[in-house]
This record gives C-alpha cells, structure tokens and sequence, in this order.
C-alpha cells in the first residue's frame, strides 16, 4: 500500500518493477479468467489434481452430475446428426474431390475427442463445406486427386495435421483473445448470412436437381437452379415443402408451450424414418425421389503411417493446413460461443482450441481430414434438444455401428427430408428482430451485422465474416484514434463536475476543464492536442472570457505511451506561450508511472497535480484572488 | 442544457437525434481540427477569401512574409539538393529501367507543385528509391523495358497517374487519420533503420565499386561487398573518409556553436564544387574515381497523351499505382512529420496527401515518374537549412538550368562527394539515445521502434514499417481488448475514491467499487465480466467480507457497444443469483444514450445509477442500516 504524498496529496511514488509491471499485463491480457486459481487454491493434494483434471478435460466437470434423463436429450440429439452427418460427410467429401467414406470417417473419431476435451454443450462435430472446398482447391495443384489419388489423399491428412497442430498451438498459447473479436453483431449476421446460403444449398434437395452449382454465393446458385431449372422434380418440391411445414408446425408448437419440447425435438428423426419407410414402400427412385445411396461398411483405417512430409508439397501443405484451420475455427468458435451465450453455458475460447486441435490431430492418424464445429450440425443439434457433448458420442457410437452395420439401410433417407431438416433449423436462426434492435441502438454495430450477413451469401462466408470483423475492428481503431474529451462544469447544488453537454453545469470563467478519454496514445496524440485547441477557441467564440487556465481531468485514462507525453509537453509548450496555465487531475497508477519515468512531471512541476478536480480548482481560484482579488470577488 | 432529473440526480433524458451524433463523430474522427473555421468566421467575403485560399494553397501563408534571409538560407539547401538530386535522379531511373533523363525531369515539375500546395517545410522532393525498384518489377511483367520502352515508359506514367489520383483522394477524403497510425516510436526506429540502408547503399560510392548489390537489405549489401572486394579503390575510400569527416566537424561546430550554423550548412556545396574541381584537375576517372557522367539537354516534353488506359494493362497499373502510392505516402509523410514535429512547424497529413497527389498528377503530364519526399533528399535540405518550401522552387529552377545549359559541368562531380553528404547526413538520424530513453519508459515503444530499425535493413523498408505499424495498431487492439479496471478505495481524510493500489485508501467492508477503463466492447466484453468476477473472489479470498454490493464506475468509459452492455445484463443476472447487488456511477452522455436505448436502464432500474460514488455509497450504507442497524453502526 502506498502513502500519499506530494504537495497536493497526489502520490508520485508508487512504481511497481518491470517483471511485476509485465507480469501484471499478460495476466490481463492471456489470464483473466484466473485459470489456475480453482485448483491452485486447494490444500489437499488429490483435490487439486482433481480440480486441475477437470479444469483441463471439461468431460471430468460434466459426467459425474450425467442423468439418464441427459442421455435420452443427447441420444435423440445424438441420432438426428448422425443422420445428418451421412448426406453432409459423403457430399463435403465430394467436395473435398475424396472418397465418400471418408466423410464418414470424420464423423467417427473428431466427435470423440471432442467430447473429451470441448467446453461447448452444443457443438457438433463434423466436416465444414467451406473449408472442404478450400482443401480440394489448394492441394490439387500438387497432387491430382484422379491421377494419384493415394498421394492426393495422404496430403489431405498432412493438411489436416498440421491444422491440428497450429489450433492446439493457439490454444495452449491462450490466442483464444482473437476469439473476443468475433462480436454479437458479427455472429448475428454471419449466422443468417450462413442460413441463407445452407438454404439456397439444400434447394438442390428440395427440388430433386441433379446439377446445382459448385459455389455458395446466391447469385451463382441461382443462376444454376434457372439453368438447371427443367430438372426441378414436383414430387420432390412437395415433399419438401410437406415436411418443412411439419417441422416449423413443431417449432410453433415448442415456442407456444415449452413443455412440448419433445415434439419437435423428435420431429426431424421422425421425418427420417417415416420418409425412409414410405420412399422405399412408393419405389421413389421412380418418381425422382433421391436418397443418400449405396454406402460400403468397415471401420476407420490408420493413417498415421501415410503422413507425407516431403518437402515438395511442403508449402501448399503449411498454408492450406493454416488458412483452414483459422477458417474452421473462426466458424467453429463463433458458432459455439453464439449459442452458448443464448443458453448461458460455459464456453472458453482457448479450450476449443486446444479440443479443435487434439481431435485433427487425432483425425488425421484414423483417416479423417479436417473437422470442426459446422453450422446446419451445431443449428440441428441444439434444436434437437442436446445438453452436453454426450451428443457427439452418440453420434460417434451410431457412426461406427452405420460403417459397420447400417450403412445401406440409411442409404435409404431421401435427400429431401434431410434438406427439410437443415432449412427448418436455418429458418430459426435468421434473427431479423435482432437486427431491427441493433438498427435502433448502434447504427455501426447494424451496419457490422449487415456486412456479415450480405456478406456471406453474396460474397463468401470467409469474405463476409472477414469484413464483419474488419469492421469490428476498425471500430475499436477509431475508439482509441478518438477518444471522447469533454467539457466539464460544476453542478451547483452538488458540488460534482460532470459533463455540461449532459448536466446543467456552470463553467468558471476563464478555467476550462476538460475530461479527456482514454486512452492517450500515438494515434491519437495529434488529435488530443487539437482538440485541446478548439475548445480553447470555442469557449472564447463564444463570448466567453479569455481562457487562463485548463485543468486536464486524467481520471479515466487508463494509459499513455511516449507519442502521447510527448504530445502533451507541446501542447504545454504551446498554451504557455499564448499565457495559457495547464493542470492535471489525478492520473491513474499506470499513467502516473509513464510521466514520471519520462521526466514529464519533473519538466512540468510536481506543484500542477492535483488529487481532485475540487483541489485543483481552489488552487487556480487561489491565485487568481491574490493576483486580482477585485476580479475574484466579482465571480464566486 | 439538459436538465437534472431521476432519483439520484442522474440525467436520463438528454438524447441526441441520430443526425446530431454521426455529424459529431464524423467531425471528431476526420475534422480535429475544424479546418473551416478560420475562414468561415471571418465577416468579410474578401477577408473569407484570402484566409480560405491560405488554408487550401499553402504558398499563400508563408509568401507574404517572405523574406531576403529566407531566401538565402533556401537558395542554399535548394542549390544541394539540386547537386544532390543529379546523381540520385539518375541512379533511381536505372532502379526503374527508365532513361535517366526521366529522373531529372522529376525533379523539376513536381517541386514545384508541392511549393505551392505543400504544408512541410523540410521536404525535398524527388524519387524513391524502393518506390522505383517496385514499379519496374510489376510492369515489367506486361511491357518489356528492353524490347518495348516506349510501351513501358508510357505505362509508368500512367501508373503515376494513377498514384496521383488515388493520393488526392486520400487527401480530399481527409484521410489523413492513417498517419495518425505512424507512432513516434515507428518513426525513430523507421528513420535509423533507413539511415542504415542508405549508408550502406552509400558504400558503393565511397569505395568506388562498379558492381553493387541491387537489393537493399544489410545482408546481400555487405555479402555484394564481400564478392566484389577487389573493386574497392583506395583513392576513393580515403577522399570519402575524408569528406566525411570534414562534414562530420562541421556538423559539430553546428552543435557546439549554434551561430555557426552557416559552416555545415555550405559544407555539403563546397565538398560538391572543390571536388569537382580537384577530380577534374587530377583527371580522377584514371584513379578510378567515378563521377556522375555525360548528361543530355532539354526540358520535360509533355506526356498528358502517352497515358495508356488500354484494359489489357490496366490492373497491374492500378495495382502498381496503388501500392506505391500508399508506400510514397508512408515514407514522404512519415518523413516529414518527423522533421515537423523536430522543429515544431506546421504539417497537416490532409494537405500532404493532396500535394503529393497533385504533384503526380501533373507530374505523370510532364514525363516524370513517382516522386515522394525521400528521406535522403529531405534529409540533406533540412541539414543544409532550408526554411521554407521555396527551396524546393530553387531546385526546380536549377534543376530547368540544369536541363538546359549546366548538365556537363555537373556531370563532373565525383559520386564519393554525393556519397559523403548522404552519409554524414544519415549519421545524425540513428537516434540511440531516443531508443534508450523509449526502453526505460515504455517497453512495448521500445520493440515497436527496434521492429522497424532492424526490420527496414535487414528485411525491407516496407516490411520494416508495416510490422512496427502493426505492432502500433495490436497494441491499440490490446488497449480496447483489456482496459484497465481498478478498485477503489476512500482515502479517509479526504473523503475521494480512488485506486487502492495507488493511494492508501480503505475499502468499506462488503462493498466492491470498481471503476471500469473505456471503451466497454465487443473486444472486451467478456473479459469485465470475467474481471469482475475475479474481484469478488479476490475480494473473498483474502479473508474480507463477502461483497454484497458491486458499484461500477462509469465516469471513465466513453463508449459501449450492444455485447458490452449484453455483457453487463448477463453479468448482473449472474451476481443477482449469488445474491450480490449491482450498481452504476456517473455513465456518460454516450453511454447513457446507448443504455436507454437498449432498455438497459429500464430493465435494471433507474434507481441503481447514481451520479456520484459518494452518493452510491451512502444509499449502500443507508440500506444497510435499515435491515441490519448493528452490523452498520459496527462499522460506520
């Protein structure tokens, strides 16, 4: 604890040391969550390990409070993305230009490993078509994937390791602070900007097309279904609007009386089953009716042997390995986190991270090629009623037991109702009365949500989200290229300064005090000293008096660099010759030991501090009645 | 004036309509400095007229006030620079594959439209050295300069046209804000490590090589110096330590005895015209001494019709114009910034941006190619005291007289002159005190300002200053991902709050005050609520009371965005089930704004905010008494 001292009781001693300074700031910057503190704080040996053990693999905190009421949720949940991820993995696997099993195989062993290490409840692991896309693209410059496909395939899983190692890096390295980027605004958009492009995908269902375009953004799909348009099939259209009536009736119903969650939780594996059964009893085929197809059996081979690190492919191996793993993970985190701020459940950015990675690690020794968090799973997921990651287990077991067993009797789900699916969980997530609330409250927050969400479908989902949070960011540039200053007054009856823009505060004549924003920095140093300026002049464009004297209140700057003192010292410089007197009010710790290892307070007088701006003010008055009492008597 | 209302005396009602709040922040983000204003205010139109051509045509300021001993002082620099600009105009066009006549054409035209439009005192125009390596290397891709040269020379004036028009608008549009981004830090390290690669560059003239490295980075420098050692010439080598040394003394006589500025001010000149003399006497060229060479005659002929916007090469001409724009910018606005803030003159990044953008416009009309303020050129002018941008007219006065009658005799002047100057000049801009001032203030100054010293050589001076500008630009990141929140205490006799870990305050059991830093953000949002929490655990673990109310202070937050105050709802709901009550002090005009319109202060209550801590404190302490009257009077 620090003494108060200095003429005017402000404290010039306190300097905390470098390694206590820098220890100080990356707690705050990578730890300020405390991490280690839950068990770290415990006496007892074995209930610090267990702490510790369940502080590091989240399955620990969840599974010994699990329910069977819990598994009936997650076995439901589990189920309906199971049959979600065989269309979804065999197409994404075609995407990705590799053999269908191997979609399959993503749904097997990531979801595992998720399980163990994940914080989210309602994540669900699977394979991601953008990415899919973005793998196909880069690595078929090296390795033709119809020519050498053994080759093109082993370098998938190179791919896929190396993405494994980079998240689990950034997670252990606590990067999860580039995770806080990612707004509400921006995930709001980007969600809907998402759904609309997954509907647009699944209108190939729907309408029972055989071509459909290979891109995502909308006008290249519409154009395609206007190209394609004498393949659009009537029965299949029917169907599809049949069920998603269904399943938004099922929604209705859940919104209306919550009690009646199950109906639409088990409304999607119904519509599987049901359309299964009656597809394979009409002979669809016949009517155009599509259905996943035939599917081999066998479980995941290894892979670990046929990592390729040849310095050939190298290269496009490191770069694709690390574009697609921040592309998942910027899908797969703000995914996770948007619906674990709807639930209110747990999610830490870093751990996702580290669970990303462990499980493309282990992904890419069983062959899987890169997984993640994708969206139409998560939505479908969560909408199925899952509660913990008991749900990518099941779907993990049900995966295995489809590769061994039941591959060709899910062959038989017709395409349209799994495109039902995905639509109906989309139309949920597109939050038009959120959007209408930001328009209201932030136009630049509404404008962030607006580019994601135009952005996505029009652009791309990589493109879209980048220039959301571009957006984002720039903003927070332009909060500390700007900060806010403000005039202050004294409100009469209460003895308080405070704005006078906001408070019917009266000014002292020729005494400006000035509130100033934080923080003071190089890019805004330039503008604080204008700024300073102008109200200089504007108080005396006013009609006001002569401004004497301006008293700096420092209160909320939480801190300063050298550009910035520097810039002070001039503007110091600046107002002493044009007879200006400059004061300070009490800057923070931080600043504090800034302007005294600079020599800033040594130049401009310890005397020209003040604990308080009522402090500083007295003192101005002070002087100004032993100058001119005359003068002084007339104002107070 | 708003007018004091709500329980606690907080103002809810003042709101700005929509117009009002962006027309302010669009003023505070891009008009500071409220450019109108000196003009706008003036009654008379006459007076309006002259005070807004001032503002808009620079020459305007300075020429009324123009005086003979100005003019002597820039005859001087303008007349070393010109000698200066010879040399550097000729290798610079070999850099670009242009004739060399094209370089010393750009240092006629475009001096004399940045005199005119310019706010810089110190900058000396000309062309750049990477800038001319960067535009060779793109459109040499589409027009061969051996093969097909006029095709090429026409293609880079377009280029530089487009350079022109892309600067202009950066001006007109006021984005002056991106320099802001260049801390003093950047510049200090940015400024010494070009120093360094200019030095080096230097080399090949003192030693009086003929072959020399064509890239700029210390280590194929010194490895080029190293493969073509037999080249160095003793003649040479000992009259540059010599002329080096001489300059070097006078540059300490400067120092010493200011009066005598006059002696390293005509220095560099009387080294340029002795040796020439000495060179032409001793016949130099037999002792290996080389000098500038054969030069043709003839002004600039005009090129306004060579422009060539043919589509087939119109993107790398954008492209090219473009990047080097932006890289000129960086260089010339960096550099004269740097010398502004040195001597306190006048230097408006707007203003720069238009003139440099003008001056390629009319220069790409003229036959000359990209010209910016070379740190060298300007460097040498501000050493050889030039006052005013009318050394600049000199130069191009000199630089026509050149063109039309005196290229032979300057043609005579050995390199090892030219390389002394820029030596010497460079000497003094590796500023090691400045960096050992940066490290005992501020560490992260420090490695932002050692990023771009050791990142200009040893990479390239782009590279250099966009990772020192980026560290700049994460740190502002940092700054809003992690303002700095404190508790606070009362510090007894005073009766003020401020940070317990600054001043001797004491806390008032069961209650937390914490004061927040700003912005309040998407960035950060999580991270407060995180920090509060860990407060209160804090709070608790040392043994104190359990906290049973939180007071956020608001008085330091300038901005909140829709997930802060998300944050803030989720973070009270949180504490409210522990059963701990939050409240709010003094929120500003802005934040108060936004926390009506998003319901915050209705979903809270208007009767948790209060205007000043102390009144916080005391409905705390009054509540307190009413439930439990002993505990209160135990303590108070």
């Amino acid at each position: 604890m620090a003494v108060v001292e200095g003429k005017n009781g402000v404290n010039f001693k306190t300097k905390r040391g470098f390694s206590k300074k820098l220890k100080s700031g990356l707690k705050e910057t990578l730890f300020p969550d405390d991490p280690f503190r839950q068990f770290m704080n415990e006496e007892k040996t074995s209930r610090r390990f267990i702490k510790g053990l369940q502080y590091f693999i989240p399955i620990f905190q969840w599974i010994p409070t699990y329910t069977w009421r819990l598994l009936i949720s997650d076995f439901i949940a589990g189920l309906t993305i199971t049959s979600l991820a065989i269309p979804q993995g065999i197409s994404y696997a075609k995407l990705a230009n590799l053999p269908p099993l191997v979609g399959l195989y993503s749904s097997f062993v990531p979801p595992l490993v998720y399980a163990v290490f994940g914080s989210s409840r309602h994540m669900a692991v699977g394979t991601i078509a953008a990415a899919s896309l973005l793998i196909a693209q880069t690595i078929s410059t090296v390795a033709d994937p119809v020519q050498n496909p053994t080759l093109y395939l082993h370098l998938i899983f190179t791919t896929t390791f190396v993405t494994g190692i980079f998240q689990a890096a950034l997670g252990i390295f606590r990067l999860g602070i580039l995770v806080d980027f990612f707004s509400h605004s921006t995930i709001t958009g980007f969600m809907g900007g998402t759904a609309i492009i997954l509907i647009l995908q699944q209108l190939k269902g729907i309408f029972g097309m055989q071509h459909f375009s290979t891109q995502t953004d909308i006008v290249h799909v519409i154009k395609g279904i206007i190209a394609y348009k004498h393949e659009i099939r009537w029965e299949t259209t029917v169907l599809g609007v049949i069920f998603i009536l269904f399943l938004q009736v099922t929604v209705y119903v859940r919104n209306k009386r919550p009690k009646l969650f199950w109906v639409s939780a088990i409304a999607p594996m119904c519509t599987v089953v049901i359309t299964a059964i009656f597809v394979y009893l009409i002979k669809g085929q016949n009517h155009g009716i599509q259905t996943v197809g035939h599917l081999g059996k066998g479980l995941n081979p290894l892979s670990i042997k046929d990592l390729n690190f040849d310095p050939k492919y190298l290269s496009p191996v490191l770069q694709t390995g690390i574009i697609t793993g921040i592309l998942s993970l910027a899908e797969g985190i703000a995914i996770g986190r948007s619906f674990a701020v709807a639930e209110n459940t747990p999610h830490d950015g870093n751990k996702e991270m580290l669970a990303f990675g462990l499980m493309n690690i282990v992904g890419s020794f069983t062959s899987c090629y890169l997984t993640s968090g994708p969206f139409s799973k998560t939505a479908v997921n969560y909408n199925a009623g899952c509660k913990t990651p008991m749900a990518n287990i099941v779907q993990a077991i049900l995966m295995a037991l489809t590769l061994l067993f039941l591959a060709p009797l899910f062959g038989h789900t017709p395409l349209v109702a799994l495109s039902s699916i995905i639509i109906s969980a989309m139309l949920g997530l597109i939050k038009y009365e959120e959007a209408i609330h930001l328009f209201k409250v932030d136009k630049f927050d509404f404008v962030i949500c607006m580019a994601a969400f135009f952005g996505v479908p029009f652009l791309s989902m990589d493109y879209g989200l980048m220039i959301s949070v571009g957006l984002g960011i720039l903003r927070g540039l332009l909060y500390v290229a700007r900060p806010a200053a403000c005039k202050l007054g004294k409100i009469p009856d209460l003895g308080l300064y405070r704005d006078v823009e906001q408070y019917s505060a009266t000014t002292i004549p020729g005494v400006l005090i000035i509130q100033l924003g934080s923080p003071i920095y190089f890019a805004n140093a330039i503008y604080v000293k204008e700024r300073i300026t102008r109200y200089i002049q504007d108080e005396e464009d006013n009609g006001g008096d002569t401004v004497e004297n301006i008293i700096l209140d420092l209160s909320g700057v939480t801190s300063i660099d050298i550009t910035a003192i520097g810039g002070l010292l001039e503007t110091n410089k600046t107002l002493e010759k044009n007879g200006v007197k400059i004061c300070f009010v009490n800057p923070r710790l931080e600043v504090m030991e800034k302007l005294i290892a600079s020599k800033f307070v040594d130049k401009i007088g310890k005397e020209l501090f003040f604990l308080s701006l009522e402090d500083a003010v007295s003192a101005i008055q002070y002087a100004l009645s032993s100058v001119k009492r005359n003068r002084s008597e007339e104002i107070f």
